[in-house]
């Protein structure tokens, strides 16, 4: 019954790398959610990337002994266009963020700046894992019984069966690695329920999947199913999963809006509303879209992690537990030993 | 702040030929359904299409003066394959069904039965209007402020930009002659709000609708804007419109459930419930999918209407509204006119 708060596998210290200038709310709520989570995290480490004086200022004293400012003199704004900004803004903090990764000094970036230049700047700076075609960003999303795992999100358009197929995958090892599913059931997320009904590319990626046979694959899962749980992992074309996720928000927000109206509409519903706390509350925790997190960007040389534009410090502080919780599992090493000695197929990548 | 009755427009006697045999609770639910539409429209006329001794036995007595008995003796099954059952099951009542509009002596086919089947039985035999390439399934869905119209929910597989184009004509036809809507605001439902982004279909589409310039165009609309109803109509591919159809499905089924659970959990929540009686019918009432009456099917020579294969008697009664208005509506001649002189393009028609 919870959104899917990220078990944490491993002990060993964690080093994350946070975006302080990405986002809505830059760097005010990125600085003011990384400190406390560093505060609570003594023993792992947080690299503030950006522009000093600004990260200082918002500070507003001493920073934890665990916590190193790491100067970067640009920004990527929402507005920007990715491949633009990336190239005329090579000092920027999310490009600066991916260089510590890349050069060993952090296991994990985490931002809440332009999602487009995020992945950008991953695939450029830290480039696919070998094998690996395209990378996909997934999700998590809420059910009764747990959460499960949509993907790919936005990554890529008019991905082939062949990427489904990888999608499938990457996805499973997260799961599995992270939320700490055994053995979790992969699904293609499709028009219908019978094995392989769907467009071409699910066609393709459930004969790849069936021939393959090391997943748990359980054929398609239709839009509702997505609900009952019937799958650990979803897999799509970024097209349909980026249309599913937003729509979940925008449908759980009007109905949790409709309610609202309702309780406020009149004494009875005042009366209500004073009887349910303890329920309204069951309820909004578990679709407390804060908790999700951050967005893993699987597929790349290095953990990344994306959140919400409009993510303030307790959205962060829940990225920076998915960021550390996807550290310690050194998910990019398993993608990595998944793929080895698959050829990376022609003309499917990323252009 | 309703699910989208259908308006009637026009006021001529509209003729329905009604699958008795098709749905879950075939013939009983369709055809009790159909006789109470009937006496309560007496100025229609409904044709049960069917096995008629079956029809006779549940009817349960004299049949109103409106409504005529025509025999079929085969049925389509759910399990069937559409291809193989419409072959060898010429004379199914899905098929009967289409044959009275295609001979004239029926406005409009009403199916609860095997939406495959009826969709490929409607192609087989009515055929695709001129000029159109491929038909879409469309479907009303709720917002606050009234309903939308999306399409393609199911009808083809892996459609081209031009499909979405001819898609978003023959849906804001439908939104503004039988939903009555004003110059509906036409989008394509993609990745992003800006405009063109999306996979290559929709980019292709975005640019087709940029030059035409005959429809209110708006461009995209993401996920989370569909209940804004920030669109009267949101075009796409039947993977994305069936999974946001069917999630939607889902997801509200969902919250209502939970909110049920909590209703009944506890004497708080029992006494809360009775306080809160008239505002969860209010609630209700706005998500009532029967209401949502049938999925009309746009773009074949005849007008043709599926329903929920779930559908009991006061959905079907809806499904009879919204194929009495559409037929008077005629849009399948709306259709014909507006794609007059378009040549069809090879290759993107259905096989």
């Amino acid at each position: 019954m919870d959104l899917g708060t990220v078990r944490t596998l491993g002990n060993g210290p964690v080093r994350v790398a946070v975006d302080a200038m990405g986002g809505d709310h830059a760097p005010l709520e990125i600085v003011t959610g990384s400190l406390s989570w560093a505060r609570s995290h003594p023993t792992d480490y947080v690299l503030l990337v950006g522009v000093p004086e600004r990260i200082q200022a918002v500070a507003g004293g001493p920073i934890p002994a665990n916590v190193e400012i790491v100067p970067a003199s640009q920004i990527v704004e929402m507005d920007d266009s990715p491949a633009q900004a990336l190239k005329s803004k090579k000092d920027s903090s999310i490009m600066v963020a991916m260089e510590m990764v890349k050069q060993g000094r952090a296991d994990v970036v985490v931002t809440a700046g332009h999602s487009g230049a995020g992945m950008a700047a991953a695939v450029l700076k830290l480039g696919r894992l070998p094998g690996v075609d395209r990378p996909a960003l997934a999700v998590q999303m809420v059910t009764e019984t747990g959460p499960f795992v949509l993907l790919d999100i936005g990554a890529n358009m008019d991905s082939s069966g062949h990427n489904l197929y990888q999608f499938a995958h990457m996805g499973s090892l997260y799961a599995e690695r992270v939320l700490g599913v055994a053995n979790p059931r992969v699904a293609l997320l499709s028009i219908g329920e019978e094995r392989g009904k769907g467009d071409q590319a699910v066609q393709q990626a459930t004969k790849m999947l069936d021939d393959n046979g090391t997943l748990n694959f359980v054929g398609n899962v239709e839009g509702r199913d997505l609900v009952k749980h019937m799958a650990d992992v979803a897999v799509c074309d970024a097209m349909v999963g980026n249309v599913t996720m937003k729509f979940f928000e925008g449908l759980a927000g009007f109905i949790f809006k409709l309610w609202e109206k309702e309780f406020r509409g009149s004494l009875r519903g005042k009366l209500a509303y004073l009887l349910m706390r303890p329920s309204i509350g069951r309820i909004r925790t578990l679709f407390d879209y804060e908790k999700m997190g951050a967005s893993p960007l699987l597929g790349v040389k290095g953990m990344v992690l994306i959140t919400h534009g409009s993510a303030k410090r307790r959205m962060i502080e829940f990225a920076l537990d998915a960021g550390a919780a996807s550290g310690r599992a050194h998910i990019p090493d398993l993608i990595a030993d998944a793929f080895r000695g698959q050829p990376r197929h022609p003309g499917q990548g990323v252009s």
